[in-house]
Formats: structure tokens, sequence, C-alpha cells
């Protein structure tokens, strides 16, 4: 097997990172190929890699698989003996609504609030419109939880896609110390302790890129 | 099988059409529930149906599936028989990455040109930022039938989901007349011959709703 990964820069981008901790948890081989997005990069270089000219992209020997959501599939297709998505049926439909519903929404929250794994916590204001995005979420999460979630801390007890696509909302709430119910702070330390995690938030802070306008938040 | 589609009007709902004609292509049995939008119809009715507030929504049970793309993967999971997606797995990783793509990408076609299955063709102006979606999708339509579409006029040859997801594309490309490829044209036309699609249509021109802003596009 022959897989690179390519993604952008971890410090920012939270579309990499979906694919890259359900790789790295589920401890599945490749190689990791960063395209920095500080620089003079273009959509036009990217699509060396990837053919929308954004991350990330996997490329599996002479394939090359676009979208983060279509990754995860990818991976469970090839890998039919790992839980990448639950086992149940009904808990795997819901899982595949959670990360297409992550895939297409909570565009306010993404903008007001931008990815930053190496930001120190510090609350800013969220405005209502913000709020509702956050809302949403937790109530996603809990009505998971409490339906599928018996047999460990993630939405369906054990960590799978559905996690990796929200990983990156999970660092958003923490690190703009969003206010959240004690379930919700509960959800967010069990994928903040995960090692894929851990080992993603390391590679983050031995970047040396840096974007000012993601910084100044 | 006793599967419930919560669906927005047919003259405007491009997200419902997706599911809509993916199961009436494949001969699946359901029940329509059409919420019309041109009410004092807010999310909070919609969420009795729909935990998002939004269209579509698959009732299957006592089990409510939401996003299309989550819907598509439910019906190939409970129909694995049927070839919702292409039956070869690297056709079937591609169809999944343009579906995904569609899911969350051309928000410049999408809010330039609204969907309308009632309006009769007529062309508008078509700024750079919306032909360059459509230059994207034109690409991706083209380079995948000449990977995979030799058995037939759809992308993997047989109409499969990744069409179903692409399928409100062909009558924005249709209504509004945008300057096209002749394979492009060609894609459409198979698309609009099929019976699903027809059918789609006719009920979109039997609605007795009109919502004043799409009718003046």
């Amino acid at each position: 097997m022959n897989w690179t990964l390519t993604i952008g820069n971890k410090a920012y981008s939270s579309w990499s990172q979906r694919p890259w901790i359900l790789l790295r948890h589920f401890d599945i081989p490749f190689t990791e190929r960063v395209v920095p997005l500080d620089r003079a990069t273009t959509s036009v270089d990217i699509q060396q890699h990837s053919p929308t000219g954004r991350v990330p992209a996997l490329q599996a020997g002479d394939l090359v698989i676009w979208e983060s959501i279509a990754i995860a599939e990818f991976i469970a297709d090839r890998f039919p003996d790992k839980a990448i998505w639950p086992v149940d049926p009904d808990a795997r439909a819901i899982a595949r609504s959670l990360a297409a519903e992550m895939h297409a929404s909570f565009t306010r929250l993404r903008q007001h609030c931008p990815t930053n794994f190496r930001r120190p916590q510090r609350a800013i204001a969220i405005p209502d419109d913000v709020r509702h995005d956050v809302d949403r979420i937790e109530a996603a999460w809990s009505a998971t939880r409490q339906q599928w979630g018996q047999g460990g801390p993630f939405l369906f007890g054990a960590f799978t896609a559905a996690d990796a696509m929200y990983a990156p909302v999970v660092n958003r709430f923490w690190t703009y110390d969003i206010p959240v119910k004690g379930e919700t702070r509960a959800y967010m330390e069990a994928m903040m302790a995960l090692p894929a995690w851990l080992a993603w938030i390391e590679g983050a802070k031995a970047e040396p890129w840096f974007i000012d306008k993601y910084e100044a938040i």
C-alpha cells in the first residue's frame, strides 16, 4: 500500500486534520505531503495533488480522492475490518448524517472562529448567529451520545469518522473558550486526549509558517 | 419497508431532488412529504421531520437520516444489490469525491442561478466567478466520463448517486442557458431524458406555490 495524504498547514487547516487523525487513529500507514498555505501558494499549485485545488487529497497509487468525507468513505471501503464508521447500520446512517452536516454547514462558526491549533485559549465575543451553530452542534452531539454513545466517550462510543469530522470544532470550542455544557466539555476532553489529536497538535506547533490574519484573532 | 422522504417544493428545492430521483430511478418505494417553502414555514416547523430544520430528510421506521449525501449512503447500505454507487471500488471513490464536492461547493453558481425547475429557458449574464464554478464542473464531468463513462451516458456509465447529486446543476445549466461544451450538453440531455427526472419536473409544474424572488430571475 502506498498512500500519500496532501494537507495544508497543520496549524490552520481544519479540513486536513480530519482524514489525518482518522488514518493515524486507525494505524493506517501513509506519507504526509504538506502544502504550506502562507506562501504564494495558489490553487493551481495544489492542483498538482488535488483536482479541486484544495486540500486534503489522498493519493492511493494512481488514484486521487478528494474531499474529507469521501476520503473517510474510501478508508472504510479499503479497511472493512476497521470500524471507520459505526458497525450498527442505524448508527452508521446517523454518523454519516452528522459528517455530511459538518461538511456543508456551520459557516458562521467557521468564519468567526477560524481554525488555529496553536492559539492559546482566549475567549472572544460570540454573536447570536455563531451561538446558533454552537447550539445545534451541542444538541447533535448530545442526542447522538444519548442514543449511541454508551460504549465510550465518543459520539458512537469508540472514535469513528464522525468524530474525525468534528475534531476541528472541538479545537474551535476550546481555543475561543466558547461556553458549553458539561457533557460537551467531556466529549471535548476525550477528543483532546486522543494520541492522534496530540500528534497533530505537536506537528502544528513545530511548523515555521504563520499567517497574520489568523494569528490576530 | 416504510420510508417517507420529506422534501421542499419540487420547483425550487435542489437538495430535495437528489434523493428523490435516486429512489425513483432505482424503483425503491417511498412516501413523499412536501413541506411548502413559500408559506410562513420556518426551520422550527421542518424540525418535526428533520433535526437540522432543513430538507431533505428520510424517515425509515423510527430512524431519521438527514443530508442528501448521507441519504444516498443509507440507500446504498440498505440495497447492496443495486448499484447506487459504481461497483468498481476506484470508480466508487471518485463518485463519492464528486458527490462531496457538490455537497459543499459551487456557492457562486448556486447563488447566481437559483434552482427553478419550472423556469423557461432564458439566458442571463454569467460573471467570471460563476463561470469558474461552471468550468470546474465541466472539467470534473469530462474527466470522469473519459475514465469511467464508457458503459452509458452518465458519469460512470449507468446512473448513480453521483449523477443524482449533480442533477440540479443540469437544470441550472439548462434553464439559464449557460454556454457549455458539446460533451456537457450530451450529459445534460441524458439526465433530462431520465424517467425519474421527467417525473420530478411534472411534479414541479403541478405545484400551486410560487416564490416571487425566484420567479423574478
